[in-house]
């Protein structure tokens, strides 16, 4: 049927210039059986096999098609591929494994197959003042027997049955069509879910039709940055101490950052008001790193300074983790026009699902909705299905209660390990959260040299001077979330040597 | 414990003005009974549940927590929520479902619970010409019977089982670690899988350090023109016809795309060379939409251009499917240094799972990690451990094989249904992909004309002339992997019918 019809349109398929082949080409290393010598088959095959082991094509301990297989593709027969084969055997760069198939077990020793080490992937973290892009890359790359680095949950307690179970119940009823290009601002049944659990949780009456999916807050800033540069703002003020991380995104994307203090009650909104900045990004219900809330008073004070037409972007990055203290409703429950809200279930479940949601201002809606579709078309949509079936099952809603016990049993057990390792130190922030922070009198520069001290012992953390863009108290940012109470007892005692008496009380 | 802790650094936990709370404050729906007078806590809460109703913070179908749960998180007796509940039971708003829990079944007819409609979202497709930036959108959204616009391969054989014990096989041993922030240029195991892949379909041999993880080929075009416009290459030559999604997505990142015309050996390289352009974005294996396959002559000619400082994109989007031509190597097997290799699973697998690849030149290399932490921090984990589980194991390459061969079914389908409905038309690029394009002799406007008429009978194509930037021949592009040899021959049926006599043949 094929060949009568390649017939018919002979004229017009014949503007492919590598035309129809009698046969003889494989995929698998761009065989072409058009190039071997009539009687020598078997010797050309074998020789472009040792060709591609030599070279790295066919690294050791890959398999190689069936006999079969590769006969049939080539249109030879059975018996050519078979003998090709048996020569590198011969040679020991193939062996049979049975139903294993036949695997590559051998290069000769000229084969240039060293790992070329990453470019610029140094060992160290350069704990020095002026970090560069990668210092989170570096940091998570270095070794460490326990690492206390801020913004993780306890990853131990990933839901892995359910979220299988929740998948294949996904695979088991999606139309084929689904798995095709999909909507850039996300499955309707997730935007639904993070509608109602922002509902829920966060006090933010929102439309699913208003919800973007993202990948995460990363992406958010991202995407903010683009849409409010098109826009003229191209500083968004931020809270200082603040994080570091938030800050690099925004800087990367050309948006700068200019700091405004933050004192018990939060961030200094008269001084935010005094900056000038049209936007600013906050993290209310649990500032970074300090743990403040914002107050009462301040939260009045913005909603002025944003009623005459500042814009706020909520980073609400672990609003839902509290313990000793009432739940704090969103700004953009109050503010739906002036506020960019960004949440994701990085601390919720876990960040390597690179799943998280925005809420823009309408007038920039269908900005982001632009941003969002030229960023990558969209998120994946299976993890966006699973996911929504995890959040309107109750499923996250229960695994959320047992991280919180798990969370603040270690939050106990790091505030009890510094009241006896680290005695003259200030903890900060832990009614709320994964991390805490501690602060000590000592002069600039002591807790960078702190952390390069702790992490040569195999402890990471953060300096809090990092998060810092203006001289600051010196300390450390402690995560607790992802660490056992023994680790973290651990951990603390060997912070408490490093630190010695050569500091003073803060 | 805890409150002994609490004690000890109660005058730095202070700095949290909320303060530790006796109890009684729930994140659902932020309930504080702090504010609930005295003598009427079930009063209060009924109140709150009512408001929560009307504003549409609880939307009908939503679940309540448990009495118990409500009850520990509010510390007060059971017996109070219970209560609540029962009150609202009452007004016909909250239902038992027994074991499914208490359910919000109906809310009072002043609630404001209509959906908004998405704006800008017309349910038109505009045809026209200049489409706008979400066309393809409103295309995808438009119902239609048949759709046969390009780009998407037989999505019904998406391996479900596979993929779910993959899955699992991965969830049982990944370590915890895993599940927090990762490499941003991706899983090793994946880029490893990857590179194994370029080295057996694409000649292509890379070391996986050099491969970067991507959410397919929309966000390496993003990346492309990050990396390349702050190199100072402000634009990308494209071949014309080209895609017009291709140029969609380069034009929002304020890259220009001169148009450099492809005739039956591909692009035309004189014309490149004239134009000045510093780089290029070409489709050497199956040119889109046309199909040509880049000609050994041009590929020479090419490699000359390079050789003088040109910089290739080699967007290689369907180059393992092929029926009647020998395999093509990629451009990137040739140059390393001049091109950067762009792949996807979109059109292996499907779209909706956003995972991609991108080899970028060696002097790139560090710039492209750094746009892609600043995109999205790197891909999603689990699903990348997934793919390379259905790489290595050799799943992928079985479900290639058995994709070729329907998808060749169903080429021919379209090309004989052509040959019965439009005899008049001339067929290009059927030796291999997962579309073809046909033309027809006709004024301009013509083309979008016809798609338009065949989407309001159901039909979904693209006309050609979307995919020029010049005047070109009138024509469509017709994917033909998706659907099946039924619904092919009744697609096509409606174009002949739209087409009727009135348009004389090409």
């Amino acid at each position: 049927m094929h060949r009568s019809n390649g017939e018919c349109f002979e004229r017009s398929i014949s503007v492919d210039p590598a035309g129809a082949t009698a046969g003889g080409a494989s995929d698998f290393l761009q065989l072409d059986m058009g190039e071997a010598p009539a009687g020598g088959r078997a010797d050309w095959l074998a020789g472009q096999l040792r060709r591609a082991i030599a070279d790295g094509r066919l690294p050791v301990g890959s398999k190689l098609p069936a006999t079969r297989v590769l006969a049939a593709e080539l249109r030879v027969s059975r018996g050519v591929v078979t003998e090709a084969y048996r020569r590198l055997g011969e040679d020991g760069q193939l062996a049979g494994r049975g139903r294993g198939g036949t695997v590559v077990v051998a290069a000769p020793v000229t084969a240039g197959g060293e790992q070329t080490p990453h470019p610029g992937r140094a060992p160290g973290v350069p704990f020095g003042a002026g970090p560069g892009a990668d210092v989170f890359d570096a940091l998570r790359a270095a070794p460490a027997r326990i690492d206390l680095s801020p913004g993780v949950p306890d990853l131990a307690a990933f839901p892995r049955a359910a979220w299988t179970r929740a998948e294949r119940a996904v695979l088991a009823e999606l139309p084929a069509a689904e798995f095709g290009y999909g909507d850039p601002r996300g499955t309707l049944a997730l935007r639904r879910a993070v509608a109602n659990w922002l509902a829920r949780y966060r006090g933010i009456r929102a439309d699913p039709d208003e919800v973007l999916i993202v990948t995460g807050t990363a992406q958010a800033l991202g995407l903010i940055a683009q849409v409010y540069s098109r826009d003229g703002i191209r500083a968004v003020a931020v809270e200082d101490p603040g994080s570091l991380g938030v800050r690099q995104h925004l800087a990367h994307w050309g948006v700068a950052t200019p700091p405004v203090p933050v004192d018990e009650e939060g961030i200094r909104v008269e001084a935010l008001r005094a900056s000038g900045a049209r936007a600013v990004l906050l993290t209310p219900a649990h500032q970074f790193p300090t743990g403040v809330v914002l107050g009462g008073g301040r939260r009045r004070e913005l909603m002025g300074w944003a009623a005459d037409g500042g814009l706020i972007v909520e980073d609400d990055y672990d609003a839902e983790h509290r313990y000793d203290r009432a739940p704090v409703p969103a700004l953009r429950s109050l503010l739906p026009e002036q506020v960019c809200y960004a949440g994701s279930v990085s601390k919720l479940l876990a960040p390597a699902l690179r799943v998280g949601w925005l809420l823009a201002p309408a007038a920039y809606r269908e900005a982001f909705v632009d941003a969002k579709r030229f960023a990558d078309l969209g998120n994946a949509v299976l993890p966006q299905l699973v996911l929504a079936r995890l959040m309107e099952s109750g499923e996250l809603e229960r695994g959320l209660r047992l991280l919180r016990r798990r969370h603040r049993r270690r939050r106990d057990a790091m505030i009890a390990a510094l009241a006896d390792r680290l005695p003259g130190a200030k903890v900060h922030g832990a009614a709320a959260g994964l991390h805490l922070t501690v602060t000590f009198g000592a002069g600039p520069g002591a807790d960078t040299e702190l952390a390069a001290a702790a992490l040569a012992r195999g402890v990471k953390v953060h300096p809090l001077s990092w998060h810092a863009q203006r001289p600051y108290r010196q300390g450390l940012v402690l995560g607790y979330a992802a660490r056992s109470p023994g680790e973290i007892a651990e951990g603390v005692a060997v912070l408490g040597e490093v630190l010695g008496s050569a500091v003073p009380p803060g």
